[in-house]
């Protein structure tokens, strides 16, 4: 938005700009910006002169900041946390920063506690996971200058946060096509709580695909499992009860897919013979089910460490290119789907 | 030890005596000690007043801490690492302290990246997670009072060396004697990798049960699946193509279990029917397998937390009772044992 009635200033030169200019790359520059120490004395005289040469200031005052990128999930429990923790700790280690570790107790705002400490310890930035801040959160972190990014937000995250998550949506259609071009027209749907976003994104790509090859959209066979193994198990009893029950089942996370089992099982049905089941996250358990699940991938790896790289960037005084960044989901195809019997 | 030839001061009251004479808990004189934010105004006058009045003087010199407790990793995979977390961070936020977790990229020492990032950080204490810590990172952590508490050391930790565990021993001997009283005799095992303390002591634990009972032990019945679902699979695989193969298998490990699981159903035997399975830690999935699996339960999340009191107290200058704290495994029998068919 250029000011009206005042002369708009040549602008700087970005850092990719100087990058080139160097002939070095962007977070060569970026480290020399910020006075990083991982970087060669003579490297950083050259970058240093180029800097100079073209005028480039620093758009963001650097504040005191510790070496650290602060994570708070909702709750520590299972594999997703871990995952995600994994990621971040990747990127964090390579910029010698510390990974801290907190959780809200499994409510979905982290506490005043958390805030208070977390401006004590001044980090490089936040990244709540499958959380959200409180707008008075946010105001303390913006007035101390400390950029946040959410990773797989529960809610709509609002236009000026900072977003990382995956492809649900196209997530949610892959896997219900995949069902339909298997020859399924009645798919049951197990969903996470209708407040996580992730969830509804899912469930309309379901409805999406549903729609596309022109069938019905059932509301009987759409049910909330809570995302826990025996919500899967109750939802997935309840949809094999009905007169006319699904061909398959599409639960949306693994450990309601996990469920799905049991409720098959319990009702004598074979999958995939009887009754075909798709999942989704992909951890390392369901390639060892039995039969193995078919399930959508979700790179959580690769969003925990996309989120330390945006933190990082911001600290650099790089916005970054998009608020929202969605990482590819991907159906992986095992031995729990086949054509319908019936 | 007494200094001979000097006349032995009289000792200081402890934090204990203090507590008792001042009318208040251990802990809430410790924070009065070290300056914690976390008490009333009254209170810590109060107590200060009965230090005072009984000469109690700081065992150790307060130097500048962060408010962290650092935890470092081999492997950032699975769900033991985040049931670790998850007790210390409880303990750590009851006293307002931020949990820092590392990872040094499946190696069994931390690198020298992290010990220097550690010293720059200046935590309260440091947990490594099964782990060991060369020499010179132990001196270099003592040289700056930072003291550490090893869970689940892979090594013997040394005489010097604080660490959490638990039974191990106790938990291979009750999961052996479980099969022997129903009537196995043929008790196949499969370990973890000999390096590790804890699977050398839950083999230990099914060598004195066998002994006890006076059942020989057959050497070619004890195989290592280095804690991994592949090695579980191809050592129970190999257990059941001997000659006289075994009628039950314990598994040091979950994950070992899962594996047995498959070798048992490729061999065309039933659980328990055919075979009876026994695992070693109790992760949520265990009571999901088909049958549920039976297995011995490990108290990581405690294991965490009671390391995290025990940094606690040695910032405090308690020291422990005892260098070598073991909390107790518990059998959890589930569907996977039965008396042996033959």
């Amino acid at each position: 938005m250029a000011k009206s009635g005042s002369e708009t200033p040549r602008s700087q030169p970005t850092i990719a700009e100087i990058a080139r200019l160097a002939g070095v790359s962007a977070p060569t520059v970026s480290k020399v910006v910020n006075g990083r120490p991982d970087i060669a004395a003579e490297t950083r005289a050259h970058v240093l002169k180029v800097l100079h040469e073209h005028g480039y200031r620093q758009k963001r005052k650097i504040t005191k900041r510790s070496a650290l990128i602060e994570l708070v999930f909702h709750e520590l429990v299972g594999v997703y946390p871990i995952e995600i923790i994994n990621g971040v700790e990747r990127v964090a280690e390579e910029h010698h920063l510390a990974v801290v570790v907190s959780e809200s107790q499994g409510k979905q705002t982290p506490r005043r506690e958390w805030i208070e400490g977390v401006l004590s310890r001044r980090p490089m930035g936040v990244i709540p996971v499958f959380s959200d801040l409180s707008v008075e959160q946010r105001t303390l972190l913006a007035d101390s200058d400390i950029p946040f990014v959410v990773v797989d937000p529960t809610g709509v995250p609002g236009d000026d946060v900072l977003s990382v998550g995956s492809t649900d949506w196209l997530g949610g259609l892959s896997a219900t096509r995949y069902l339909l071009e298997l020859g399924h027209r009645r798919i049951g749907m197990i969903t996470g709580p209708s407040w996580a976003l992730c969830s509804r994104a899912r469930l309309d790509g379901y409805r999406a695909a549903l729609d596309a090859a022109g069938v019905a959209i059932d509301r009987a066979l759409i049910r909330d499992g809570r995302f826990e193994i025996e919500g899967g198990l109750s939802q997935a009893a309840a949809l094999l009860r009905l007169p006319d029950p699904p061909t398959a089942i599409f639960a949306l996370n693994d450990g309601m897919a996990i469920g799905v089992y049991h409720a098959a099982s319990q009702a004598g049905l074979r999958i995939p013979e009887d009754l075909s089941v798709v999942g989704y996250d992909d951890y390392l358990i369901d390639q060892w089910l039995v039969p193995p699940l078919t399930t959508v991938r979700q790179p959580l790896r690769d969003m925990g460490a996309t989120a330390a790289r945006m933190i990082l960037d911001l600290a650099d005084g790089v916005e970054p290119r998009s608020k929202r960044q969605e990482l590819a989901t991907e159906l992986v195809v095992r031995g729990s789907t086949a054509p319908p019997s019936r």
